[in-house]
Formats: structure tokens, C-alpha cells, sequence
């Protein structure tokens, strides 16, 4: 009986050359590199796990080779040889190749170089092309052990999870930034989270997550702006007030941190980059001790201010790594007034938020808090802003027939990576951007 | 240093009382049901495992949660008593009982009865309490459970997780079967697949997966069609043939299935369902053979037919469980004519396709099958279908710049829960169906 895996299983990667010393063996990627040199020539093959190095002295290979475009699919079979200089510690020798795919261009721009030399606009235009290059696959294997770490971890909390529909008939939080869609003749939108649909679910699972795209319709050209993300959620019920949510939270991101290092120790390490540890107890500050705090250091009057500006956020972030050593800063109990109307009120402080940011190096990661539970609090809340409770039936049907306390929040996948290894813009980390002049590829 | 964890971490559920004989604990959930005799009345109390009875016998306490509605939210306390006669083999005894949110209004259907007694409009229409049920709640711990054995699965053959966008410029297959977007003034799309973009990923990664949703515009209104739904994707490079993508398939497959018995047993149970056995080597069976097969036992003339009909697929499902002991089928071989263009032909039967679609108890549960790879051959089939290469620019700089032989497929979440647990109609295993009529809620 043929083995139809094996073509799968049986692969030998770049990466596994070490175990094989003295013997030959058939690799399989694509023609990354071809360096000719006086007297033998470098063929630089790269698969989905790095790179090797192929030796060719037959001058009719290296001709073979030189007449090909980069980024042609081969196959190379040759005797794997122990080599110090060589990257790795090994090479290949005595080389036999076979063209799988002859590529029918070159590059736009060079992919063995140690970063692309071109503006982001012409790298974002060509990504199926750019992606390939090590150090952006990186950004996309970290994001990959990201979503890994985040489930593993809440589901050793009990969490269930759930895929909730992303076609919704009403705005979730407000209408301004929600895209409109025909459907059927009839108004649609895109969901801007799946705020409403985890809230229901805790009625069902009382501990879910998804993992899914949200959309955005903010008209914002910025470096930290895109229209469609990949929203890391989490909500939960019985819990006792916003620190059981802020709890579950340092979890996920510890698993987050912890899945990285296990999961994409190649590219942490391709990239250069350290991931920060994760405080057993992530260090907070209320929203007005930070704005004291802030107006102290810096003189600047944030006493009518209902949020923290982008530099704010900075200078916390370096408070909390001064103070603290700490990446991770949690600022809670930000004014309701500009908190969704969902929002549970700090019992304590009516006014503020039972809700909180977490900052990572100085800019939010992640939103979350309490949210209301009772029936006639989201009534009375929806009809003092001014809206008609009758306009979320569907969603209030939930807290009708008994909610109990409960809270999430949202982790944006994109930003944790920018972050992580400091892109100057989160289209860099985004696999393939929508942004308000991008739709494609 | 308070544990913020605790609410979570301490809980007793219902299905674990059988661990506390004797002991006071303390349960949280939501009031099920109260059943009054006439010397002793039960309150059942539902969390998210399951429900355990508690015995009251204080007139008073009785009074007390009769003048509740059904679904309000409770805290139990009282002792763990050993009893045959209980669901579970235990129950509560001398319980003290706090409201932790009154449910404004009774049910509009009994979520204690064995099945709702209610139409599916009324069940759909009413989903945030419908769900509560317990047989409905079961569907999707299930597919929860699916969703992890998927990625576990093709995980252990190296395979790395994707999102790819859901806004995308232009329709995927065809753009008959799209909804228009308004995206800031310019038209867009709603991905209809992650075709395209699983595709170029095999450039980056060679083996992908990804969980997200799909959207269709088709106008049907059958019990087999939703418009959204949950679709999982995958791909993969350096095949020899479609025979390896169904192998890996199959392991897909299985994975799935391991991970519903060992992630939602108690669903399993409480529905009375068996996973089926997946054979080593599911059967598979040439779209001609099927065709004359069918033609053979029934009479019915399918010369000319490029595509089964589900009673054709009915029929194949009843022949493979007869002949094989096989609750899958692949039928290979489908006619290039009824495929989309990126289908590779079978090279030892041109104008059939090297691809195939897995039928699970007579009704197709995945298409898949190997793509074209080279840049050429979807310029000329592109042309020869009376498109123009251009609109789909993007998609091919992935083949103009080296792509290997790959192939993957797709498989209907929602589908595959209906199948296992013969629902009369899909979106009774859809968590929030949006059909022609419905996108709420």
C-alpha cells in the first residue's frame, strides 16, 4: 500500500541537515540565492524552515542555475558534509538539481538580503512575494504560536471556543465605524467585535474565546490603524469584580509569551528579539493617579482629559519599566463617559470604569473590564445615552433571562506582534493589510 | 495577595459532586428548574457541565425560588449527599440559596424538557436562551471540540496557522456568489473562501491552515445552505498528487474525530451519538465508476450529468457503509467543466480533475484536490474560461515567482455537527445561521 504521506512526512528541512552528516539526502524549496565565485558557486535553498547551503563546482549546474530566476522551485539531492563556515555547520555537496517550477520573473527586490530594500508601499503591493522573506515569515510564525499560546492557556481555564457570525444586522458599539454590506437587498454590517455574541455565550459555556477577524470602518490613516484585524477575545462569567478578568488575562498573555518561546524559537531568534517576561502580578494604577502622576512629572493639565493620549501611554510605559521592570502596565478605571455603555461602573468610584487598558511598552493592547449584567441596567444606560434599547433586543434578550457578573476583554493580534519585535508601522505585522487606501492583494 | 483567580479556578461544578460526598460546597449556575411534590420539592441548577438536584425542604426557601422565573442566576450551598436515585448519583441537601440575578421574564419555551417544544424559527429566533439547552449547547461544545482536533492534527504535520483577510478586492471564484461591500466609497468584497490566500501562504509556509468564516451570496433557501458558516482550510506544498492531500485529509479527519471523544464526551453522551470509525483508508471511487455504479443499480441515465445530485450522493453513502463498512467516500475524478480554474486536471485523465470530494453518510462534507502551479497554465485557463488574467494579478504574482505542486481542501464545520448528529437541517448545528431571510441574532 503506497504511503500518500509520505511526501509529507518523510521531508527532510533545511533545518535537519545536522542530523544526517556523511549522508545524502533530497531537499525541496526554492532558489533563494546563487552567488558565484571564481572557483565553485553557493546555491542557497530555502524551504519553510530556513536555509542551506548547496556547493556547486560542475560549471555546468552553476550555468543551469545562473539561468534561472530567483525564487525557482527545486529540488536538490547531495551528501550532506559537516562545515564549519558553512551556516548551519553543514553544506551540501555533490549536488543533483531538478527544476520543479521555473519562476517566470525575478523578485521585485532581493529576498537574500537581510531586509528588503523597498518602501512599505511596494512591499505591502507585492506580499505574496515579500512574505517569503525570513524575517517577515518570522513576524507570521510568532503570530501563529500567538493564537496557539492564547487557546492553550484559556482552556486549561475551562474556556470553550466559540466562531460567532461576523454578518450582523445592527452596529455593535456605535454606527460611525461599522462597514455596510448588501445583503439581499437588505442593510448588513460587519461585526467591529464579537462583543455582543461572547457576552450571550456566557450564558451557554460561561468561559468562551475566539479567535477571529473584526472590522473597523474608521477613517484613521495611521501607523497603528487597520481596518480588519484578528481580534484575540475572551469573556467569562461569575467572576467577582474586574481583577478576576485582569487574572485570566495575565494568564493568556503568559501562555502568548509562552508559546512563543516554544513554538517560534526559530524566528524569535532569526529576529533577534527577547520575549518580555510576564509579571506574576502585572503592576496597575488607576486612571487618576496615572493622569496625577503624569501632570506631576511633565506639568501638562490633564484634568478635563476623559482618556490617555498616545504620548501618555508612552510615559506610563516607561514608568512601569522604571518602576516596576515591568513591559505590561494595567491603567483602570478609565471615565464611563467614553467607555461603550456595556461598561460595569466601579462600585466603588461610580463615574469610572470596572474596566482597564492593558499597556504593552507604552501603547493598549488590550480593552476589558465588567460589564453590566441586569436587564433593566442596560435599559436605563442605552436610554441615557440617548438610544433605543429596542434597537438591541437580540443582545438584551441575554441579561432578561439571567446573567450573571461577568467580563472579557480583546487582545489585537497584529499590535502584539508589532510590538514585540518594534515595527515602526502595524501594516508590517498584518498579513495582508486593509487600510482606507488598501484592499489588495 | 488575594488570588484574583479563585472565582474561576475554586469553582464546584455540577458534574464534579460526586468528588465531595459529605461536604458543604458551594455551586453557581442557573435555576433550571423546580419541581414542587408535595412533602419535598428539587431545584435543578444548570451550569456550563451540567445539573445537579438539590432537595429543598424548608417551605419557605420553596416560596422563595417558585417566585423566580426559570433562568435566573443562583448561588447553592448545602452538603453533598450520596443518591441513587438522582441524576449523577448525588445531590444537594440543607441548601441556603442567594439570587445573584432575578431573570425578568419566564422563558418562552421549557428549557428543562428533553427537546425544545418549539418550531426552528422560534428556536432561532429566540437563539441567546435556546442555546441554554442542554442538547443544543452540546452541538457546540462539539464543535469546539472539532475545531481543536482539526488544528492538532495538522499541527503534527507541520502545518502553521493562518488568518487571511475577509475584505477582499475582488470576487474569489465567482462574483456571482459575493456580497458587496462599501469600503470607504470603493466597492469590496466579502471573502467567499481563503483560497487565494491559502494559496500564495503555501509560498511562505508550505503547509497552512486556518479557521474562519466563509460567506456565500447564494440565494437558496434549503436545509442544507447558510451563508455563513465556518470553513476549515487547509493547504500544502511539495504534494505528489492529490492522493497525498487526501491522506492528509484523512488524518484531518481523524483528528477531529479523537478530539470529540476525548474533548466533548459529555456531549457525545448526552446526545446518545457515536463517532464513527475512520478507516485507515477511506474507500475512494472514480467519479465515472460512481456515475456508472448508480447508473447500473437504479436505472438513471448520468452520461451526461458533470456533477452528483444529493440523491446520487445518498446513494454512494448507503453503497460505501454496505460495501466498505465506511461512513466516508472520496469520489474523485469530477468533471474540469464543474471545477474552478485553479483545478489541476488528473494527467492520466484530462478533463477530469485530480480532485475529489469526501461524501460523510451520503452528502458532501469537503472539497478538495491539487491546483494548478505553474503561471501559464492559469493564464491559459483563466482566458479559456473567458476571464481576464489581470483581475486576478495578485493571486498569480504567487505562481509568476515559483510555486510548487500543492493542493489542500475545505471542510463545512457546521456540516460536519449536523451529519454527526443527523439534525434535520444545518442550522440547527449553526451557532447563529444568517440564511436568505435571517441575519439576526
Amino acid at each position: 500500500m503506497t504511503n500518500h504521506l509520505a511526501p509529507l512526512t518523510e521531508r527532510v528541512w533545511t533545518d535537519e541537515l545536522g542530523r544526517h552528516p556523511g549522508q545524502r539526502v533530497e531537499l525541496k524549496g526554492w532558489l533563494h540565492r546563487l552567488r558565484r565565485l571564481a572557483d565553485v558557486s553557493f546555491l542557497i535553498v530555502r524551504d519553510a524552515h530556513g536555509t542551506a547551503q548547496v556547493v556547486i563546482q560542475d560549471a555546468e549546474l552553476v550555468e543551469r542555475m545562473a539561468a534561472l530566476n530567483h525564487e525557482s522551485v527545486l529540488s536538490v539531492s547531495g551528501q550532506v558534509v559537516a562545515e564549519r563556515q558553512a551556516p548551519g555547520g553543514v553544506e551540501i555537496h555533490d549536488p543533483a538539481v531538478t527544476v520543479i517550477a521555473e519562476a517566470d520573473e525575478a523578485p521585485p527586490f532581493d529576498l537574500y538580503r537581510p531586509v528588503i530594500k523597498a518602501q512599505l508601499p511596494t512591499i505591502l503591493d507585492n506580499a505574496p512575494v515579500a512574505l517569503r522573506h525570513p524575517r517577515r515569515r518570522a513576524y507570521f510564525a510568532m503570530q501563529a504560536a500567538t493564537m496557539s499560546g492564547f487557546r492553550s492557556s484559556l482552556r486549561t481555564l475551562g474556556f470553550t471556543e466559540i466562531q460567532t457570525p461576523k454578518i450582523v444586522a445592527a452596529a455593535t458599539e456605535s454606527g460611525a465605524t461599522t462597514f455596510a454590506l448588501d445583503y439581499f437587498g437588505r442593510p448588513a454590517y460587519l461585526a467591529q467585535s464579537p462583543q455582543f455574541y461572547k457576552q450571550i455565550m456566557v450564558g451557554i459555556f460561561e468561559r468562551v474565546f475566539e479567535v477571529g477577524p473584526v472590522f473597523r470602518a474608521e477613517p484613521h490613516d495611521t501607523a497603528r490603524h487597520i481596518n480588519e484585524y484578528v481580534s484575540l477575545d475572551a469573556e467569562m462569567g461569575f467572576i467577582e469584580d474586574q481583577f478576576t478578568v485582569m487574572a485570566v488575562l495575565s494568564r493568556a498573555i503568559s501562555g502568548m509569551a509562552q508559546a512563543l518561546q516554544e513554538e517560534a524559537g526559530a524566528a524569535l531568534q532569526l529576529l533577534g528579539i527577547t520575549v518580555p517576561p510576564v509579571p506574576e502580578q502585572i503592576p496597575d494604577i488607576h486612571f487618576l493617579d496615572a493622569q496625577a502622576m503624569i501632570t506631576a512629572a511633565t506639568g501638562e493639565d490633564l484634568t478635563h482629559e476623559p482618556d490617555l493620549s498616545p504620548a501618555n501611554e508612552r510615559w506610563l510605559g516607561e514608568w512601569a519599566q522604571r518602576e516596576h521592570g515591568s513591559d505590561f502596565l494595567f491603567v483602570r478605571g478609565f471615565p464611563m463617559s467614553k467607555r461603550p455603555f456595556y461598561t460595569h461602573p466601579d462600585p466603588l468610584r461610580p463615574g469610572f470604569a470596572a474596566g482597564f487598558d492593558l499597556l504593552f511598552r507604552g501603547m493598549e493592547l488590550v480593552t476589558g473590564g465588567q460589564r453590566l449584567h441586569r436587564y433593566q441596567d442596560y435599559v436605563d444606560e442605552i436610554r441615557r445615552r440617548g438610544d433605543d434599547p429596542e434597537r438591541y433586543a437580540d443582545y438584551l434578550m441575554a441579561f432578561k433571562h439571567g446573567m450573571p457578573p461577568h467580563g472579557g476583554f480583546a487582545i489585537g493580534l497584529e499590535r502584539w506582534i508589532g510590538q514585540l519585535v518594534d515595527a515602526p508601522n502595524i501594516r508590517e505585522t498584518t498579513l495582508f493589510p486593509r487600510d482606507i487606501n488598501r484592499i489588495s492583494p
